[in-house]
């Protein structure tokens, strides 16, 4: 289903590891491409530590602020994964077995395997839709525009796929790169003066080094083909007056 | 010098391209490995986008939520380059040529080629003390707790070092990590139990997979080397006990 106005998330990383530096996330990427492809776009990220209050305040205010909001990590078996009684919480829901869930996991551990530690992750607030996890069996779980997944990135991506049909997104928001042999400074006036007279398209401009050799890569971003093509012949009307190298479009 | 209190951050990551998913952000790690060296915490990460208002917001936040506030992105010479003056506008300050950092890349170009793109990055909030760049000549700057860095990994990196007399630290954030070949929800009741008694430590567990096999890594985070050393030892009791192998520690 694809709605006619715009569609928008946040995505809320839940984790001690990665404000330590000892993780690197890689999970906001993941979840950011996938929304793009269905028309989603991500407003706003945040990192919060394993803690209560914070997951629960923060929770309640994205969830107003956005149309969908992802979190990731802290729904596993240890004392540190407190997201689902957080969320309950959240919510005002109780916290509960989850009979569906822990009728998938008795099924998926082989007898006497699901034990104590396993059994808390079909702990979740009360009604929660399930999220089904081919990986690794525990499921994530789904209240109102909130949806948690777990922190483990091979685990998470495998999850995406199944969400397909619970998120209404947007029009596909469409982009086109143009890569350049320049420097910044080059461009930068032309480019400003592309930007102020295509005000609804996002034009950004991103250095990068490749083989050794400095460049720059522009990327047009909008929802309608028309207006990238627009963008993309006034930059390279500029770029060939300018005599740049284009590397890649 | 050293606090004796704790001292905490946020990153304030700015910028469209890690919201769409076009790039991995790194330098919320690089931030945070560098600020656990020198005793300060980060408390929170946010991912925002080009938009003034939504940085100006941000920034007034957590400049007053933080001992410290480290922005990257945005202080390059594009369009989409607009952290100097939301940083201007979010402090009530003038948005004017920095002398300073003028006379600097006049310095560091070569003659004929400080044009009208590279000197935008001179634009500065009124009496910014400025960062100096190592790598490609413009400084980033710092107005009272919050200090703005450069969105390019390599860049950020290599002034991060010039910043440490600016920071004042706590003591630093020791940590101990111990590898078991196990999963989570074997040692989960056992590790609660080591949590519930030593409650000022923290304690994180992560499964990992290495060579194919599976695995958990267990955290132990304080300031205090002999709790560290307290917790460590009640967990290596149980992983004894539950004859459980040693993969690392």
């Amino acid at each position: 289903m694809i709605k006619n106005t715009k569609v928008n998330a946040a995505i809320l990383i839940i984790g001690n590891e990665i404000l330590s530096g000892r993780t690197q996330d890689t999970n906001t990427r993941s979840i950011a491409l996938w929304l793009n492809s269905i028309g989603v776009k991500v407003n706003e990220v945040r990192v919060i530590p394993d803690i209560e209050g914070t997951i629960i305040d923060t929770v309640n205010y994205l969830r107003k602020a956005n149309d969908y909001v992802f979190t990731t990590g802290g729904i596993g078996p240890t004392h540190d994964d407190i997201t689902a009684q957080s969320i309950s919480r959240a919510f005002n829901l109780e916290y509960e077995i989850h009979k569906k869930a822990f009728k998938i996991l008795e099924a998926y551990y082989k007898v006497g395997e699901f034990n104590e530690g396993r059994q808390k992750m079909v702990w979740m607030p009360r009604n929660s839709n399930l999220i089904l996890n081919p990986t690794s069996g525990a499921p994530g779980f789904n209240v109102e525009n909130v949806f948690c997944l777990p922190g483990v990135p091979s685990i998470l991506k495998s999850m995406l796929g199944g969400l397909k049909n619970k998120i209404i997104g947007g029009k596909p928001i469409l982009s086109q790169t143009i890569s350049l042999r320049t420097v910044e400074s080059e461009i930068a006036k032309a480019l400003t003066d592309v930007q102020d007279s295509n005000k609804d398209v996002e034009i950004g401009s991103y250095p990068f080094f490749q083989a050794g050799k400095l460049g720059v890569s522009i990327v047009i971003r909008s929802e309608d083909q028309f207006k990238i093509d627009k963008c993309s012949s006034e930059i390279l009307k500029f770029i060939v007056e300018k005599k740049i190298e284009i590397v890649d479009r």
